[in-house]
């Protein structure tokens, strides 16, 4: 086993952990899965790494606990939960929880993690289920640089940009500003493209011109597809940009950062949701500004 | 000359139509410029194109002529006023509007030419005075796709991105569409700013990882430095994204295209403008979020 | 004749100017009409007025001249154009226009009257059509404090609030305020109304308890019924107040006076124009807030 | 003591709940007051109510228990936490909530107190201090019908305005609508303000014009001195205003209703508050909008 490899446990093997944990043992770590359904741990022993039928049994013998699962509560329950991994875990041990949550959530964990002298980062990933098969994701981590180094070889297995960007909570801050930037950019695209067909422009070429310039952006580069064919299957489901709206406007009113058009966005999410699209690709906010302008998205 | 040298008459050798003008003398066409000011004019003939003191003078040999001025009401005098571009230019003339107006002048200015037997494109650019200079703007076509074609060897010596994206007009509401992105892509990186800095996170390493994933822009990567620097020297003034984010506003309002953000985004616009920044470059709207946060953006 | 009695030339005897005719007549004033369609001319001379078959005839022996027409450019037809009041009415002759237009165009016609010698006023009206037939409206009056006062006696047969609010073009402004107003306290209504049903509120309880706490608005009271029936024949049709948001988001960028909040409100109100509902009273703009919630409002 | 006579614990005894108590005491009520700091207890015993040094003290022998504390975190203490409320109080005691929090935390302490035996209604005021004082509080009942008409002679000691709403939570529901309103109504004032002052029209006049017609609010009346004079000395402070934005955001979000004005709002009085602001009365959100004009409020 090399100087890098590490024992690591690997909490949560959804669709973004369990090819992460897979990833990591093609890498040379030793991995114990765990999972609350047991077919996902079974895919993971499959791929080569270990199985744990609780947490305590995947972190009694860990270096490195991840955590991945999909919002506050379970980050809670998982870690400061009965039976959970602050229980379990050895004193010196580095929890690295890359789930998308609150950075207040995020704090909380560390200090408590400290009171039982474990280590903590915060490292939420974007890149989506592509990225994290080809193990090619954007991972901005906050929380002490001796244990961003120390984690280095872990990250490596998972991403290509790995960014350390504060202390504790400020890996979820950047990841709520993504999402916020995400929303915006993805509104300002439906905007335009509504006014664009209204004014009876050639959709194709205008979208060409404006990528190519100043107003080009990943999004409509990745999306243009979607907003040209109306195909909004996802990608990353409306109803989960909803939940990271509701993360970023309240971490901002925490730091009383004012998100005049932030907020609006947020509701017009929300709105989407409410009107049926919460499984559709975040694209789909094209759909709300259909609707405004009294034509049929369907 | 070549088969594809043209007769010009360009209109207008401001800080965009002077290095424009002088691009098209260098691709081998024939020039002859007017601007109401009689040192730009120099400028060109200098340049080895030629000078006119009149518009009928400028226009009356042209087989292309070329408007690059500031707004509407000039657009209207050049071409539609007393001594102006439809008085004295000859039946078949091709009328290239290069100038950022509304839809709205540029249809009248496509009907009034149709009656005087002129053809016309609308034309705009994106891309700054470097673009300029570079010959390399893009340009948005409106017009007849004929028309579109025959002007190939001129746009060809002004940028690289030409696009035909439709009918008259379609050109200057594609620029619209430019501007609103570009805006609300400048507002969406202020408000992740200032969110960022309250939060506390260290704000060059966020905005790399945020440029490298779905929340990358053009806008983010151009204006990242004048973002950290806080120097906003323009590059693009407040001033006339104002006038711009107008032009917008309108064109939607006329074509009943609802803009729920862009609409937030133009009295930000504005309000940079009212709070004496409208000199600065448009990346300056990051200071009306730090006073909207309390913050002395000085 | 009494001392107060003036002769006047009424121009515009549509929904609002007829019942404001007949209540110069009744009040004792010389009233002669002219109107586009020759029956709502008729209908003043049954009331006790004169009917003129031109502007010429109308304003020749005129003390004052008022005018109430639908909007911009009838104003500038009629006083400015060719046959219009300022080529007939004798010097020293009173204009009052009580039309609802951009103050832009108010000062205009302020100006071009000034040329010849004549006095204005912009005095436009809230209250309704029920408010111009019991003569209760309310005038906002702006221009010369002297002809303010000259044309006391005939505003008091129109209206119970008479003010001068300011210089030539005060009077449009506060009728664009007003809208605005109005505007915003109908959509608030509307956020109200949608965010109360959905929690499962006893809605008409909840009406009476806010209409009576600081909550409280004339908005409210009168739209109360429109609100809980979802009957919203009109009243006051979103197509005008369109109009009208388009003229306070001029004339508030004109004078560098942000509207945050009315700028979405005005975007709101041309989605409910564009979804359709633009024949409906303006109430009617809690069906779009239905619509971003998921509802069906038919 | 007469039939409508009630043992009352009075847990709370602030700016608001001092002077309830001494209203219950005068309208013939036993009231026995805790209070965190024993001033306020003493102030209540020599209005000649009884002291409890407890919360079990003064609940064990009441027949309705009112509790007016902050925010929600106090209600949760003082009801569902060691050595509350529901520890002390006999079963079949009616617990009123005055305090004003959120729908959910209301519906959490119905059902904690339903499974102790206990009955509650949730019954936020408005009116303020005032109101308090002279006993003529709005009450925005939610619960049980039958105990609303229990609490009868508890409420009318109160207030004057008593409207039952729906079940547990709806109180807070209309309370939330109400701060909600009454935000969107403060901005409406102050845009239309700095639009009036901008344009140069005379503000007083105006306002009475405006608040004679469909524009008029009871914010309107009530804050038109402190708009005038600039003197926002409180009256209900941005602070709170703020915490009330952030209930009726979130309760709005969990019935999925749209806020796209109210959102806004929502931000630009975070944005006061985050100005310093915070402590001014809420119709200095007209300083925001100053600011945004480029004016220096101060």
């Amino acid at each position: 086993m090399s100087a890098t490899s590490r024992k690591i446990a690997f909490i949560g093997l959804g669709i973004m952990g369990g090819p992460m944990a897979a990833n990591l043992v093609r890498a040379g770590h030793t991995v114990t899965g765990h999972n609350r359904s047991r077919a996902a741990t079974d895919t993971l022993v499959a791929a080569g790494g270990r199985g744990a039928d609780s947490i305590a049994e995947a972190v009694s013998d860990a270096e490195v606990v991840i955590t991945m699962v999909p919002a506050d509560q379970q980050v809670k329950e998982v870690v400061l939960g009965e039976g959970g991994v602050l229980e379990h875990a050895a004193p010196g041990t580095l929890l690295i929880d890359m789930s998308s949550i609150t950075p207040q959530t995020s704090l909380e964990v560390a200090a408590a993690a400290r009171d039982k002298g474990l280590r903590t980062l915060d490292a939420p990933v974007s890149g989506g289920e592509a990225g994290a098969i080809e193990g090619v994701l954007s991972i901005m981590v906050g929380g002490d640089p001796d244990d961003f180094a120390d984690a280095g070889p872990v990250f490596e297995a998972l991403g290509t940009t790995i960014v350390h960007v504060g202390p504790h909570g400020a890996g979820q801050t950047v990841k709520a500003a993504n999402q916020l930037m995400v929303a915006i950019h993805l509104q300002a695209l439906a905007e335009a493209v509504v006014f664009l067909e209204n004014a009876g422009v050639d959709l194709e070429a205008a979208l060409e011109v404006l990528g190519g310039g100043l107003a080009g952006s990943t999004v409509l580069a990745r999306k243009r597809d979607a907003v040209l064919s109306r195909d909004f299957k996802p990608g990353f489901r409306i109803d989960l940009h909803h939940k990271d709206m509701g993360i970023v406007t309240d971490a901002a009113r925490a730091v009383s950062a004012p998100l005049p058009v932030g907020a609006v966005v947020a509701q017009l999410v929300a709105s989407a949701r409410a009107c049926g699209d919460g499984g559709l690709d975040h694209s789909a906010l094209l759909r709300g500004v259909e609707r405004l302008a009294g034509r049929d998205p369907r």
